[in-house]
């Protein structure tokens, strides 16, 4: 097994005309890095959940748009566009639901907009002096290049801080809780609630890392266990179930999780079973830590209770991994994919500006009053 | 799939020679009757887990070393108890740790033991008035039969009391979370936890079950999720990282569980994860209840932190169930067969003699004064 820090999720192959990634199907039983060509190549990737996690999802979009448009033959920025909006329609049919999806797009489009108007839309003599739409049009394409690799930079760099917040939270000979898979797997460098834990074996501790195997569809054994363990850090993996019995022990320190949505309140919504630790934790006095880009804050959520949990399928509990129908046919199945951790069980929300703390209404409000504007 | 109430998990068929046993390791897929005749293919019953539960697995040795002695030919008493107690040995080694494999075999031996010492034993009239040792022998056999269904008929009696003391705790449209299978196919009839919810059924109430899938065995998906749903009971499926999002919606009024051991205070060890469904059901205040005959109270355990949990091996939570393996080779793997909930966590303990509440150190002495002198 090869150390995942020696990887990037998602890397941009500009001379092959490729994207390179992880096949995350595979895992852990094999490490196989592929190349992602075609239009029908990348839209399978994120489809089939070769890559996944919203933030390297993104990124593969940014890339993916830029190649898809690399050698286009447009003939003026009209046609340009139409091009660029097809096939950004196109690669998000693969994902509907998955925001980072759609956003990169979006923001590729946007960005190629502005450029084009503040180059060469309000001044026929720029247009004029690039001769002809060609010459545009490459740096059209230079830019969107430029743009992808941003918001790939971008996303290594939140992580990265994230993991400077959070490794101030770990002391040398720690034990680490995690649930579920916000870890390198779902961005392009050492994740959301795995980059403290990076970073802390980075500087020499001996952390030990307890993973959750979160069921039902298993991310916490078959990604999160994989990743910290390549990485030469000491990794245990636990049946959901398992927390309050291993807590009560002592072995314990503290908490890190990632979320999908956080509320104005500091509610968090992440992978279904996060409550259940967070209550847990909070009987054996363990801080409880949320990791979130200040991305995946949404301020105009006012609480958890406003956020909308998504029922998947009966099948990834009663037969998805087994190797037959694991409960009777014609038994009812509650499947959510997420649940709302209250924000009183929270210990502190870890930024890439800082730790966050209770109140949370009011650090939020001030968080985005400072940075967001 | 037909009603499990119809069957009874363990079922002495005299006139074979036969146990017949509902063959629990085709469930939840097929649910095949199969006898068993042989020493043999007893061991490999228990030994195999086609019939498993404490008290079931109690009834079985019964039936077992009665059937296997039934066609004795012994000269005397002291080659009868030879024979009888090299075949008790045979059976006891299928599961060794099972204490009520040996606890119900021990209670035959002492049973002929007694009983031929009241009769024959100090009495060389009574041995002269049977004629022989075939004579005296016949009588050993039946008594060994009749021991054996008292030793079913005080199950099913001691679940069905645990049954009509806990039906009380339900109301018409509740919604109750079970954790494992504390269910009528570990016992011989009604269960120990589900006792309540088929006494609920039979009285008319709608109840909706939620059965904890179970992680790793999945004896909540395979086994109380079958048997209710057989039964006729509204069931439904979780994972065992659901209990909070799903007690949060309301939906949940009532927990049973099962138990392997009481502590005297009343702390409660049982299936992994139990103590996790205890902690989330006080955060939502929903009364948890432990159903125990008092056969698992063990009044020699001052308090829970005495009793030994046991650690059993990786595989389960690695591979078993699944087509491959699902966690990276080399990383470690914490699994606990129990956990202890704390005294403090349950608002009663449902027993053969009615309803324990807290100070249960105070009302677990009172009951065994009463009646277990």
């Amino acid at each position: 097994m090869k150390n995942i820090l020696d990887y990037e999720t998602v890397a941009l192959v500009d001379d092959d005309d490729a994207i390179e990634i992880i096949d995350q199907t595979l895992l852990p039983g094999k490490t196989e890095i592929i190349r992602l060509h075609t239009g029908k190549e990348i839209w399978d990737a994120i489809y089939l959940l070769q890559v996944r996690g919203a933030p390297a999802i993104g990124v593969t979009a940014g890339f993916g748009i830029y190649l898809l448009m690399k050698h286009s033959v447009a003939a003026d920025f009209e046609e340009f566009m139409k091009e660029l909006r097809e096939k950004s329609d196109y690669l998000n049919s693969s994902r509907p639901t998955a925001v980072n999806l759609s956003w990169a797009l979006k923001r590729m489009e946007s960005h190629v907009t502005e450029f084009y108007q503040e180059n060469f839309g309000f001044a026929d003599a720029a247009l004029a002096a690039a001769g002809s739409f060609a010459e545009v049009r490459e740096k059209l394409i230079s830019e969107m290049r430029a743009e992808s690799e941003r918001i790939k930079a971008e996303d290594v760099e939140v992580c990265r801080k994230i993991g400077e917040y959070g490794v101030e939270l770990i002391g040398d000979g720690d034990g680490i809780l995690t649930h579920c898979n916000a870890g390198q797997l779902a961005t392009c460098k050492y994740g959301t609630a795995t980059s403290p834990m990076y970073l802390a074996h980075e500087k020499g501790y001996k952390i030990k890392v307890y993973c959750d195997e979160t069921r039902p569809l298993l991310q916490g054994a078959r990604l999160t266990a994989y990743e910290l363990h390549s990485a030469g850090i000491d990794t245990t993996l636990l049946c959901d179930n398992m927390s309050a019995s291993l807590m009560k022990t002592g072995a314990i320190n503290a908490i890190f999780v990632g979320c999908d949505r956080v509320a104005a309140n500091g509610d968090a919504a992440n992978k279904i079973g996060t409550s259940v630790v967070a209550t847990v934790a909070k009987r054996y006095n363990v801080p409880f830590y949320v990791c979130a880009p200040t991305s995946t804050i949404d301020i105009n959520t006012p609480t958890g209770d406003d956020i909308n949990i998504e029922q998947r399928k009966p099948e990834e509990v009663t037969e998805m991994w087994y190797k037959e129908r694991m409960a009777p046919e014609g038994v009812k199945v509650y499947n959510p994919a997420f649940d709302v951790t209250d924000n009183e069980l929270i210990a502190g929300i870890v930024t890439e500006y800082g730790v966050l703390r209770a109140p949370y209404d009011k650090a939020i409000k001030e968080l985005f009053e400072k940075y967001k504007k």
